[in-house]
């Protein structure tokens, strides 16, 4: 018996099936599961915003033609036990959520907006959040989304408040193009999350 | 003895001595305080980046003279329990931390700069993080600042890195001033706070 446990053990880091023991790699990696229906869609996480921040990247629509394919700020988070994993392994363990909220850069009146979409306030001339227009996820999961490349899918919850209470996964090639040639670190934008950066093991 | 304790919970928003029992308003409400040495300088938090992030204000020194105030992301963010407090209340609790990480925009090759500093990625034209370069932090702590308007008191940790472990509270007048006049919630500028203003009890 305690062979049996050893060996399902060292076998983890792919799904592993044994003597009726269904552990999955993601569960072995301590990391918590997002939740999937029978549908094969996702539920909207409980708590996103307090998850670990990561990162905000700034697209203003002013400098993007009018319209950003990602409209405006995007504050980019990871669920805190993925965040833990990749903090001591600078790998993204099976499981690994990051959520992106998508929020419009704050209105004031016309005659006090710059053309380039900034306004000025006390602490200076830029760019500041106004309110949240759209909320999208991605998991990680090779079990799951074994044909999608390094096993990440990519779902929305809409542009509009409230966020739709599930989602389906977008086709694999209409996010994981971007992310499977420009991203940094396993199809994750690294390059633009300073936290990430700081906690990856040297 | 019942009848002391009764009294003792009663009297709690302001700071309570009691026949021996010395319990600041802040740790009945169960916020977390922040550490101060004998000197009266602040330690540096151990964990800021993993306090819940509130929002990201961004002016960036080329729209600012080439030297913002504040260069040029402020990653914002509260600490947990004066969050929950928060969300419960819509007040900032005796002992609530909120600490400010300035990041700088992320340089390209200088023929990849654009004149407003944005640079163009696959996402779209605009600003993204590259690396931090400040830590500021408020505390709201109306005993030990009874001279600071609404008990806020505010620390840097310095521009460079690694950051200072301790810091001292700057003259009541230096950031108090426009916190006082600009700030829309108890000096804390919750207009910039997507986060804060969307946990606020209605």
């Amino acid at each position: 018996m305690r062979h049996l446990i050893l060996s399902a053990v060292l076998a983890l880091g792919l799904t592993v099936g044994h003597s009726g023991l269904s552990i999955s790699a993601a569960q072995a990696q301590g990391v918590n599961q997002a939740k999937f229906n029978s549908d094969g869609k996702v539920n909207i996480p409980t708590d996103w915003r307090q998850w670990v921040f990561v990162g905000t990247p700034l697209t203003p629509n002013a400098l993007n033609g009018g319209k950003a394919a990602f409209p405006e700020f995007h504050n980019v988070y990871i669920e805190p036990s993925a965040y833990k994993h990749w903090k001591k392994t600078g790998k993204f363990a099976e499981g690994t959520q990051i959520a992106k909220e998508l929020v419009l850069i704050r209105k004031k009146d016309k005659e006090e907006m710059n053309k380039d979409g900034s306004t000025g306030e006390v602490s200076g001339v830029g760019y500041f959040q106004g309110e949240f227009t759209g909320l999208e996820l991605t998991v990680k999961d090779n079990k799951r989304f074994a044909k999608d490349p390094g096993g990440w899918a990519y779902f929305s919850f809409g542009h509009k408040l409230p966020y739709a209470k599930t989602a389906k996964a977008f086709p694999a090639k209409s996010c994981n193009a971007c992310h499977q040639s420009a991203a940094a670190d396993d199809f994750v934008f690294t390059q633009f999350y300073p936290v990430l950066r700081a906690a990856k093991p040297k």
